[in-house]
This record gives structure tokens, sequence and C-alpha cells, in this order.
């Protein structure tokens, strides 16, 4: 049988190898599973080139609340955050920051352009009360991928902090937090780091972190409070999902056997050619023109007439496909990712189920 | 080779069968998985017999952060939070509504001793500005089971709300949302359900959540929010940790299997009456009198003279048998726990093994 492929922006497909991991208990305050999670904070803070400056947190969790403990922790309460938005994750964050009040302004783009460094800075050089600005790296709306060195060389100039929502490309897009000074970069098990869902992670910087006791809004997301935690005595404190700790610890020893995030940025990157190629001959354009497209996740234009996307998502998942929906406001559109354990050849198998169910939706319905 | 036994308040040990169902990749959107979450939310109500009166939502993350959701989004911002607390537990839930802003008066037991539904009568008529009471069913601190019927009917009576956290005895202990009124039953993925853990359970009382709004201090812990959108689509708001909640499919089959929770109590039961018998024979007395006990788990005092915790437990950790230090603070003790997927065959087998490590720890350093 033909193993389930999973296109979508995540859950992402995982190795057998990083599956198999979940097949033990773990007691969490066993000193094994404490040596785990120590080996996984030191890898983790070390894929963003952090591990100097920066302690990475973990948190039990989808990647959204990683990103809302980090917004809760790290910016102060009487703090104003400035979210650059060009899509859904960027609205979110915004979303977070006005739920757990704190002050915060938006800056908007279009969802199929690129955060503007410019913008940025005339902003900051007007409104002084900005003490903090969150960004996405690749906004998996669209699969946008944002000028965040750019955006980082501007708040650092304007002394501002930043938050980077790296999501969807952490393990595999560039970040490098000696180049760039972030006070938090947020990601998540699955995505690039190809384990299962179910850990979030911030990656933050040690100084800032420290000074942000008491600051959080909620016990159960206190970064701080957690970061003490593992400083501490090297435990969670509360009950963390032991299985998907131990398989993110599988997934993140593949990841240094592919050869690091640059070995497997590659792969993504050969996925995504073989995918817009083999997709444009089969006739779908892409929304984005390549020069913002991250090999992360692609949207793709629906085709028009005759196009039936549920019709279509139903056709792929009958052969162990799954794709996504569009998630753009303004025209029909879906979403094929190119992350997660799969190669060309996955990708190949995909395009010959595309194709022959694109001919089927060419025919008239009751044809075949 | 012999399982690991983890004889903890939890992660607890699983079987083979609930740790198979980790092994497959979901799309957290595909119909398959928004069927399969759709089963958990009905079976989850049920265990409570709540079915007609409450619905199940479900959040990634450990208990505390069911406990902060419901505390969160079910007590009004300008309520005030009872909370009865005789242990660790209870403080955790004064501390959830301290950080996030919801005003609370504590009443406070020994360790030793439960809840007195008396007192809360007469503070619950003294104070008429608590709109909400929150209690902790069986206290894992000692695992002391407190009389949360009488304290139901008394809340019910005053006219206040009532929240129930249910974590270390939900699937196994009595709670029947039919006898008593409660406007939120807090639970875990792990515990007496026998999953892993990374989903926390809320069940909520309909009429009441429908009225929670925008009440939420967070937004990955809202409650309400992500009741609707399990109600309008039956998805998760954020990546779900997939293979957990398909492990707590497969562990809510064999709870059926095994006879529903009362089997399951019985067997806990017999665990219980084993270890607390085998373990009196070897010199260790328990924490708490018989009658306040729950089986789930067990607090024994330590023996005194010669008694090394750590010794212990690491002698004990060599053989696969996890086991837990003590959480009172007034005299040293360590846990033994009496749940998860173990029977007598296990808890036998780690009397034995604590039999050889007791006599060993008897004699003199250095002749073995």
């Amino acid at each position: 049988m033909l193993r389930t492929l999973l296109l979508t922006p995540g859950p992402l497909t995982t190795t057998d190898a990083t599956r198999a991991a979940l097949g033990h208990d773990w007691g969490s305050r066993d000193p094994a599973f404490v040596a785990l999670t120590s080996r996984l904070r030191s890898r983790l803070a070390a894929i963003a080139h952090g591990e100097d400056t920066h302690d990475a947190v973990l948190l039990a969790g989808s990647g959204t609340f990683a990103v809302e403990a980090a917004i809760g922790t790290l910016v102060p309460r009487d703090g104003r955050l400035l979210v650059l938005a060009n899509g859904a994750y960027g609205e979110r964050m915004a979303a977070i920051a006005g739920q757990i009040g704190r002050a915060c302004s938006v800056e908007r783009w279009a969802e199929t352009a690129p955060v503007d460094p410019g913008r940025v800075r005339a902003i900051l050089r007007e409104d002084a009360s900005i003490t903090d600005v969150a960004v996405v790296q690749c906004e998996t709306t669209t699969g946008l991928l944002n000028p965040v060195e750019a955006v980082a060389g501007i708040v650092a100039e304007a002394g501002r902090r930043l938050l980077v929502d790296a999501m969807s490309g952490f393990g595999a897009l560039p970040l490098d937090l000696r180049q760039i000074r972030a006070s938090a970069v947020m990601a998540s098990s699955n995505k690039c780091l190809e384990g299962v869902p179910g850990i979030g992670v911030v990656v933050a910087e040690r100084s800032h972190l420290a000074a942000c006791a008491g600051q959080s809004h909620s016990l159960s997301l206190d970064l701080h409070a957690q970061w003490r935690g593992f400083v501490a005595n090297g435990q969670w404190r509360y009950t963390p999902p032991v299985q998907v700790a131990a398989a993110l610890e599988a997934a993140l020893d593949q990841l240094d056997a592919e050869g690091g995030p640059q070995a497997r940025l590659a792969r993504y990157r050969n996925n995504h050619a073989m995918l817009t190629a083999g997709m444009a001959r089969l006739g779908y354009r892409t929304t984005l023109p390549a020069a913002l497209q991250a090999p992360i996740i692609v949207t793709f234009d629906e085709p028009g007439a005759g196009f039936d996307f549920t019709r279509f998502y139903d056709a792929l998942q009958a052969e162990g496909i799954v794709i996504y929906p569009g998630k753009l406001t303004q025209a029909p559109s879906f979403r094929i990712g190119c992350i997660g354990a799969i190669d060309g050849h996955d990708i190949a198998r995909a395009l010959d189920c595309i194709a022959r169910i694109t001919a089927q939706q060419a025919e008239p319905v009751g044809t075949n």
C-alpha cells in the first residue's frame, strides 16, 4: 500500500523512524527524559545559531501556543507590538495581542506582497510607543517569503525588539541569530523539523527572557517560568507530550543525517520546482510570482470553469494524497505543500494523480 | 525484556495497542480526522454522563492547559472564583486565577484532610461576590479523594457554578453530570483514560459555554472559540497533536472493552489493595488513612533512618520501574501510582523489586 502523503502546511508526512520513536513510555521527571529534553533544547537553539545568545523553551501545544507564549511573555504589559501582516498568520499575532491585552498596531500589505522594510523604518521613526515588532518569515496563507533579514536590521537599528514567527520554515529556511537580532523565534515540532505535532518551540534571547518574570498573561504559556524550570532542574513544568518529544529527537537525528537545514532546503526546493513545473504543464498557475515564493507551500489559482475543489480534493484523497484549501480572501485558490518527509518520487506520484484527476474533471460529468 | 512501569501520576504506562495507534500520519482537516475528533468528543462527554447537557472541548497541551482554559473562559471577568485547596493542584488553580487576572479566594485545608462541604456552605453564604467554585476530585499531591458530590450539592443550592478538576480520576472514579451540576469537568488524555499525554479535555456545560464568548484571557486557550469551531466544522482551530488524538481513540476502545470506568476502577482498586498490603508487609506506611485514599496514587511516609529516596528511586529505575517523589510540604514522603495500563502482575513485580531493594538498603553500605 502506498503511504499517505500530507501535502499541507501541517500536520505533515513523517518518516517511519520518527513515528517508531513514538512507541515508548517515558516518565517525564525521569533522568532519561530530562536528558532528552536538554538535548532537544540545545539542538533547537543551534539550528538558529542561537546557542550563545538564546535558549530554546519548549511548550506543549501547537505553534500558535508558542506564538502566544512569546508575545505574552516577551512584550511588556505597557509595551506596544507592531505586527507586520500580509496574511492569516500575521493577523493571528494581532488577534493574540488583542485578546491578551497588549497594545498593538497592525501594518498590512496585500496577501500577495511582501512586507516592505522601508515602511517599517518610517513607522518606527514615527511611533516611539512601539517596543516590539512581529513578522512572519514564510506566510503560510500564500507561501510568501518575507524579507526577515532586512526587517531585522531596521528593527535593531531603531532599538526595538523583534519576534519572528518562523513556524513554517524553521529547520529549512535560513535564519541565523548571529546575523539578525531577534528576541524570539517561534517554531513547531512539526513543519520543517519533520517531527509530529504537539510541541511549540520558542528560541528566546536569554538576556531579555531573564527580565520577563511575571509578565505573562497565562500560567501555562509563561515562557519565563518554563525557562526557569528548565534551567533549575531540566523539567517541564506540566506533563509534557513525552512521545512527541521523543519523536522530535528522532526527527532531529534525521535532519542531521540529511546534512542539516541546508540539505533539507535543497530537497524542498527540488520538491517545489518539480511541483510548480508539473502543475504548470497541467495548466495550473501559481498565485504568487516565483520571486516571492518560498519552497514551503504553493498557492495555485483555481483554474476556473469546470473546476470543483471538493471533487478534486476527494479524488486525491482517495489516492492517499491530502492537499489543502486556499486561505486567500480575494480569489479561489488551493494549496499544495512541499515540506515533510517527501521527495521527488512523492511529488511525481502526486503529479501523476493530479494529471489523471484533471483529465477526468475536464470530461463532462457522467461520461466516465 | 520487561516493559517499563510508570507508577507515577503521569505520564503513565500505556498498552502496545495505544502506542501502535500513534503510528499513522493524519491530515488534521481531512474528513477522517474530523470524524475521529467528533467521536472523541462524544465519547468523552458520555464518560461523565454529560451527553445531554455538556460538550467535550479538546485542547492541545497538558491537563493544566485545560484547567486554565476552563477558568479563563468560564469564570466571568468580573466574577470571583473560590478555590478549595488541600494540595498542589488546588493551589495551581489559585495561581492560574491570579496570573490571568480573575479575582480569587482560596480556602485551605491540611494536605491530609478532605475539603469540608459545611465550610463551603458557610463561605458561599457569607460572600455574595463568589460566582464560581473550583475543587479537585482526587488531589494528586497525596492521593486524597475530595467529597465532590457533597460540594456540588452545596454549590448548586447556593446558585453558583462549579469547576471540577477531575484530571487524575476521569475515566475511572465515578463522576456523573446527571447527579451533580458542574459547569466544567477537566481531564487529560493521559491518566485514567490511558492515552498518551498531549491533549487536555474540558467537558463544559453547553448553556454556560455558549454565553462565554470573548471572555477568555487567551486566544489559544479560548474554550468558547474552540467549541464554536468544533460545532461549526468539526475542526481544531490550531494544529492538533493528531497522533495523540488517534491514540486516545484507541485507549477509549480499550476502556469500553474493559467494561467502562467501573471495571477500570475495579482494576485500580485491586492494584491499590495489593500495593498498600504489600508495602505494609515491607514496613512502609501510607500517609493518609484508608478512608481518604483514592485508588489512584498512594503517598508513603519515608521510613526514616537509613532510607535514601534517590538510591531507592535509582534502584527501582534500573529494574524498569519508575516511581515519584513526594509533594507533601510537611514530611518526607514518596508516591507510587496505581493507574495506567498495569494490573496485579505488575504490582507484584514492583513489590518484589521493592522488597529486594528495601532489604539491600537495610544492609550497611559496603556489605553487598
